[in-house]
């Protein structure tokens, strides 16, 4: 059985990711593949890590892209520093600390739930409390919770964990290139991120960035890594000097990861960070105009994911459906526990634009209408424009 | 640090892998990416679902991509259906069944190292004696050895694999649409290839299958599958009828998939396979003509993996740079122990076609004349148009 050609619809993505994919990345997609062992791919491996290191902000050499998806480098990073029965503690605000526990868990690890309910954020009162009582190996951590929108304070948090002598691996998958990650001004040990979030390239890589600390614990393990594919001790061969071969890389994802940096790098990253609260302060007041609260708490709000509460009497799936089929605008529902009362609107990477915005609060004024809510005509777009020009 | 736009050279893949890719499919890689959980690409794993199924010969219904490479694949099979202790007999005849052997061990399997020296075969006798000993929960082998260019005979060892009770996990990266992989008609359990073979795809997915005793087998596990990003019993519910979020495919890659999937189908398997024997048997006789011979034995040589004996007197470094540098033909060299000792020269999927066979032979002979060895000109292109002719 064939079927017709591929014609995928243009989408205006504002959802969880993947976010918006500009088409210099999309070109770079299309560029003749080569050898995974070819010196022009080797070249660009190693331009891709000097340019992962410039967005991680860190000088660890072992940063690279693992050849998967952020769940991917998520497990990279656990699978890499846990030895069965090592402790591990988790933080779990969201359903991505769910995961990096439930990871853990199945590797082996003795792991403790630091919870939090869905959309709060850990104070360094209570990681200290925890670290202190269990003194575990790892305290894995999400910067930037997808699920609520929740952005995690880590300064202090990096040091009560460094304190106690443990490891600290940090999720960045929606944070990288949205909001600051510096993985060496607070140590973080590891930390891993998607490629189709504020990087804004496809998905399919998942960068990977892991400190001396966490060398030395890999180095000083007494059993195998369980995970062939993922085991950094194979991976430093092939993206370190030696280039032993280990697995066919995928060559033209690390094509639109090339291209995707050096889009970010040319902007800069404060002025990526700065577009990003600009953009995100414009669609929160439009929002706030036309009646629509956030999730979770104002002070921890990320900037490109907006988590907010669905108003009452609205249609969670026909509205979402009415904004794909009419608008082609794609928003996340709830994940988890979130599901039917939250929408999650992102603004990552080329996606955080003023015409996005716009479009995205006109769009949503009229199907909330279709539902029979009405909030003040034109307020939503109003508010937008007086945040901008404030701004 | 930001680097110059990429330009990748263009090549002809006749290496082991990436091969060569047609335009459509570098085209679909650059389409408007959508979101994992869009309409319009749910639509699209079931075709491409479908048309994997096709292309294994099976019904099998868990039959997907997985995001990742080849070697995914093949520790998404072991990770699934082999627990700590579990017994299990791996053929090694090549690096890449020393790969499955080791991705089990390091899974906790008592692994049985069923050996032969690179290049040859096994024996139905062999593997029956084998297996009635240690009686395996699984039994794993590679149908097409990438490293060495042996085709594995399957018939008579299905049989004996399953007259024993066990599981039968083939490795066809190498073999998928360019020799028949007969899933259903042989009972095959497990398998796995990669996008970048005779499907001639980018890398970056790995195609697998499972058959109802190997879901069976993951169904009465006791414990979960160590590898969260791996487990098919949560894949089963994204790429099932459910669809429910498990993490976000690379949806440019499956763009990509699809549409190597539908250039094979419309080719039809016979008269791929066909495309690929008839290429192949050229070469051969024009390497022959030349005074080449190939590694293996001439009853089990691969059509699309060409492993040849490196003439003597030739430096097999600067005959491969010399090949990419001024010919821009990519071969690969020995893998292991067959290092500096063999060429490998691909013919899979698009890099099959008698132009770039013309081109090597004559190409090669060039490179040889500089070594200072001198085959009869021109015979290797004569020996290749007559076999031609003669098919």
């Amino acid at each position: 059985m064939t079927f017709s050609q591929l014609t995928p619809p243009q989408r205006i993505l504002m959802g969880p990711g993947p976010s918006e994919i500009h088409p210099s990345v999309l070109a770079a997609m299309a560029a003749p593949t080569v050898g995974h062992l070819d010196p022009y791919f080797l070249k660009l491996m190693d331009e891709v890590q000097s340019m992962l290191r410039d967005v991680f902000q860190t000088t660890n050499p072992m940063t690279m892209a693992i050849s998967g998806t952020g769940s991917a480098g998520m497990e990279t990073c656990v699978v890499n520093l846990i030895e069965p029965g090592d402790r591990m503690v988790v933080g779990i605000n969201g359903v991505f600390g769910g995961r990096m526990a439930e990871v853990a868990e199945r590797l082996g690890a003795q792991v403790t739930r630091m919870e939090r309910p869905f959309g709060e954020v850990f104070t360094p009162e209570e990681v200290r409390a925890v670290v202190q009582q269990v003194q575990p190996k790892v305290v894995g951590i999400v910067q930037a919770e997808t699920s609520t929108g929740a952005w995690q304070p880590l300064d202090d948090i990096a040091a009560i964990v460094h304190e106690a002598g443990a490891l600290l691996v940090v999720d960045c998958v929606t944070s990288l290139a949205g909001v600051p990650v510096e993985i060496d001004r607070l140590g973080i040990d590891a930390a891993y991120s998607g490629s189709q979030k504020c990087l804004s390239c496809p998905p399919g890589l998942s960068p990977v960035t892991f400190g001396p600390r966490a060398l030395e614990a890999m180095d000083k393990r007494t059993r195998r890594v369980s995970s062939w594919y993922l085991d950094i001790g194979l991976l430093r061969n092939y993206w370190g000097s030696n280039r032993a071969y280990h697995h066919t890389a995928p060559i033209n994802m690390n094509y639109a990861l090339h291209q995707a940096l050096r889009l970010v790098l040319q902007e800069g990253l404060p002025a990526r960070f700065a577009r990003h609260m600009q953009h995100h302060r414009a669609l929160k007041a439009g929002l706030n105009a036309m009646g629509i609260r956030y999730s979770g708490a104002a002070d921890s709000c990320l900037p490109m994911l907006n988590s907010i509460l669905i108003p009452e009497g609205a249609d969670d799936a026909a509205v979402r459906s009415q904004l794909l089929n009419e608008f082609g605008i794609e928003i996340g529902g709830g994940l988890g526990p979130m599901k039917g009362k939250v929408w999650r609107i992102g603004l990552m990477g080329e996606t955080a634009k003023k015409s996005n915005v716009l479009l995205f609060l006109a769009a949503l004024e009229q199907c909330l209408n279709r539902q029979g809510i009405r909030p003040d005509p034109g307020a939503g777009v109003a508010a937008a424009n007086a945040a901008w020009l404030a701004s």
